[in-house]
């Protein structure tokens, strides 16, 4: 959730503009396919002053390409419209029949909601699912041998070009000193489709992918990949216009966020997340069960398999890539938290004890699972099995509770497994340094390699305001042990709902901690752009060095501000 | 050094004022000595809503004691003038003769320079030096078995208070979950008196406390403690008051800065450093070099023992109570750079290896090596051994070049043991976090278990303007593996000069950093504050959860901004 910015309304338009600006010096380059020659894979150009070409990964989607014409109001252009149709195992179909109460019990007033309906009009498409019988996850292609545009897709793109990284790999004794530690991560120099296709079938990653996103440009989450961060966004209660929201969208993306994670919680949720989903050219994530908790006023107790159902149908129609399920909060787990600390402290996790514990019966996710994955592997969801019972500080960490549902977590990979559904496993938390391997060591175990997505670590409680700080040190550090993905935590964390700028703070701490990973673990592409960098630095190439950081503008305008003339040699 | 702030010159006087204000909801306190009865050692008690007092260490010195009075042309109250006196071993004597050029060879104009020097008048001291034939360092003392006053200091202020810890470590199973993982550090539950000789006679630890800086509050630098933080401040050109250049001191301790280093280069270099070493609670460390240099102009040729050996005994005589000295940069050494990605990065590295390149001799710092121990022992003056050749990049990291001149410091360590000299080791700089306990390893080893003290490291190089975040992960992990003192990195590093919010930006994400390090390693008073702090959050204790935190003022500040009302049980 984001906070209201002191920014006036009319000034998301412009704001979005300016987020849709290219990155100086930069311009974006699309790489083809060899097996799908329809394949446009972007990656970001940087032009150094010396003649020099870098390329890095960009996870920007159009936004960033001057030559796209865009209307939020519209959505972006299909990618994958193609490769879906192609493989005639989906068909369109009417689809649920939207109500009232997908915004909703708080919804605004008729007139108000209705406006903002309108507003998303253009944004409504009819939903796909899986012919009957027919299975239409991307791990049940790669189980049967298929190499999909996806996947050859997501090879492409985790190579990037490397052409111009050889002069900076030439120096095979320097190469040899600075040689990854991998730590079990089983990254190839050279990213084939085989390969992406081979992981993907061993649940080792996933390409989330909903076949109602077709607007979505592939990208994985796996151990043996670059390792991915994830952002946070949704409404808040002043989010009154597509612009506003997709700006946030566009605003973290921009800086890096691989994945968003649509929170929304309160008014207009349903709607929201058209305008969200439509013009995403990332994986979009949610937690159904915010969602069903608004259907039912906000009462717990009142929650239903059914209309948890129907919310998940609701939501694969719309697009929605994974889903958070926190079916690993078993009835018999609770009371392990008596003891805590903090308790419960994720929202979905609580909601879920609160219904357990209410009426004293075993969770209907938990007993459900199996009808859930019937239900998302027609779509093509992912799941992100939740840590409901996730410590909330770090004296909680590692605890009993906290690992007896990371077990159930396991077992219930394997359930998604038999039905091909891909999926990841969330962790925490709040874990100090030296117990953040044991989580690893834990759930590579427990979970079967199935890519492991944490939500920082956390790894001190001092520093409430600093803890984008507290946890890029363990979001590092696990990244480097072997989580694929890591959700980004914002100086707001604990305080309150964070802003633009916490948003940006938030994610280049998490870029920071991701590209930190990537070089310890020995990623055959990732360490060349420092070297770039560095080797700028020394050469006094001021604007490439700025251009070459994950933040040019701040770089530029901290040199500007305040290095003497004379040792600024370009100016 | 630090940047001209845009605040205009006539409000240092009331930003100091505002910087000795006291943390919200707390008090000094000061906590007595058993073997030394006037002991006075500073503590911060934080009251709660819930009446409980939580005890943190103070790094803030008299400033924050709203009973002291204090006037910044005067200097701080002498702490240990009377425990200096009292050990019989040391003399006043008349000091060496001040001349023009101490204030370098760009001073300001005559005019200028004597309203600047009239202003600091009243911070002169007759200098100490020890009897003839006798050695005052602390580490001698321990030798002998003495447990100095400045000993028993650091063992209570090690300790602080724990009482109000045993209720957040009363469950035996919870603390055994957490037990730390010390990686073969060896801190006791409770540090004696005797505890801190032993370390310090053993040159395990070390407490800078030059005989003429009788103001400083003892502290101690060693892997079995706490883990230190630095802070550099220095003048810039726009410097013009004690107000102003004491403010900077005054705000780095104020949010945690265990240690200064004055690396002030330039004008009125001899001046500024007597503002800041008599307003000084915290030990203040030099590079002399850098005021060498000045000395001659600039020119690294032309720096002569003699110059050098002059401006080492002015700086003793003004009590500063640790030398970095860039000895172990040899002659030898430097073609080992040659292949560098970017050469020698360290100022101190580069003056020397270009005093060594144009004279084609071996460096004079080494071969004067026990001369300059026969100086610095007759004021306990503490060495820093500088890593002149420490990698500056990623990809020079852990060369050949850094590891044979860490195994020179390690040499120069016996050398400068045999002499009792107090001694800690600089480290990188910039290490990817596969390379870091590499790093540690060899240092331990080699340098005979003598202090690391490390900038960073950075673990990354793509993220300037945010290298405060890149080094704090490197740094918590160095300091998790044994590194007893961090020197902190700010925002603007590599791009300019940092302001007074960089340098609290900085020592905040030491501060966590640190804290990191600490709760990993096991210290068996860090973990207690993180507890308060949950259980504060856990309480909806707002207030208490902003005072217990690191930077209150921020926290409020953040939760006021943005948290919906519903949500803040406190206002």
């Amino acid at each position: 959730m984001n906070a209201p910015d002191p920014l006036a309304r009319e000034s998301f338009a412009s704001l979005l503009a300016r987020a849709r600006e290219p990155f100086p010096a930069s311009r974006k380059q699309y790489l083809a396919g060899a097996l799908h020659a329809d394949l446009r894979v972007p990656v970001r150009d940087i032009a150094l002053t010396n003649g020099e070409q870098v390329s890095v990964y960009d996870t920007s989607g159009p936004y960033t390409d001057p030559q796209a014409v865009m209307d939020v109001r519209k959505g972006l252009a299909s990618v994958r419209g193609g490769w879906i149709a192609a493989r005639g195992d989906t068909e369109h179909y009417e689809g649920r029949a939207p109500v009232a109460l997908d915004d909703g019990q708080k919804s605004e007033d008729a007139t108000r909601l209705a406006q903002l309906r309108a507003e998303a009009a253009a944004l409504q498409r009819q939903p796909r699912r899986a012919k009957s019988g027919a299975n239409v996850t991307q791990m049940h292609y790669a189980r049967k041998g298929i190499i999909t545009p996806e996947m050859e897709y997501v090879a492409i793109r985790e190579n990037g070009k490397r052409e111009w990284m050889e002069q900076y790999q030439q120096d095979a004794a320097r190469e040899q000193r600075l040689a990854g530690n991998p730590l079990g991560a089983m990254i190839p120099k050279i990213i084939t489709p085989e390969f992406v296709r081979d992981e993907v079938a061993r649940g080792r990653a996933i390409i989330p992918a909903n076949i109602n996103h077709p607007e979505v440009e592939p990208m994985a989450i796996g151990r043996n990949f670059l390792v991915k961060i994830n952002a946070n966004i949704g409404n808040s209660a002043v989010t009154s216009s597509i612009e506003e929201e997709v700006e946030k969208l566009v605003w973290a993306i921009r800086w890096g966020a691989d994945n968003v994670m649509d929170l929304s919680t309160g008014k207009n949720i349903h709607t929201t997340r058209d305008w969200i989903v439509r013009n995403s050219p990332v994986p979009i994530g949610t937690v159904p069960i915010y969602q069903a908790l608004e259907k039912v006023g906000g009462i717990a107790e009142d929650l239903t398999w059914a209309i948890f159902r129907d919310t998940l149908v609701e939501q694969a129609e719309q697009g929605v890539d994974y889903f958070t399920i926190h079916a690993g909060v078993r009835l018999a787990y609770i009371h392990l938290t008596a003891a805590r600390r903090t308790g419960i402290v994720s929202r979905g996790g609580s909601i879920m004890a609160k219904w357990c514990m209410a009426h004293h019966r075993e969770s209907f996710l938990y007993e459900h699972f199996e009808d859930i994955c019937d239900i998302v592997k027609a779509y093509d969801v992912a799941f992100s099995l939740g840590d409901g019972l996730r410590p909330g500080c770090a004296s909680d960490a590692n605890d009993e509770a906290q690992f007896a549902e990371l077990h159930t977590l396991g077992e219930l990979t394997q359930v998604a497994w038999k039905h091909d559904v891909q999926t990841i496993i969330e962790g925490p938390g709040h874990v100090p340094m030296h117990m953040i391997q044991a989580n690893m060591t834990e759930q590579l175990k427990t979970c079967h390699e199935a890519p492991f997505y944490t939500l920082g670590p956390l790894t001190i409680d001092i520093a409430p305001g600093y803890d984008h700080i507290a946890s890029a040190i363990g979001a590092a550090m696990i990244g480097w042990m072997g989580t694929a993905m890591l959700c980004y935590v914002t100086p707001k964390e604990h305080l309150g709902l964070p802003d633009r700028d916490d948003v940006k703070q938030g994610i280049i701490a998490y870029k920071i901690a991701a590209h930190a990973a990537d070089v310890a673990k020995g990623h055959p592409g990732a360490r060349a752009r420092d070297d770039a960098l560095s080797q700028a630095r020394f050469d006094f190439r001021w604007q490439d060095q700025f251009n070459l950081g994950l933040d040019p503008e701040t770089a530029q305008e901290y040199h500007d501000e305040t290095l003497p003339k004379d040792a600024s040699k370009v100016a």
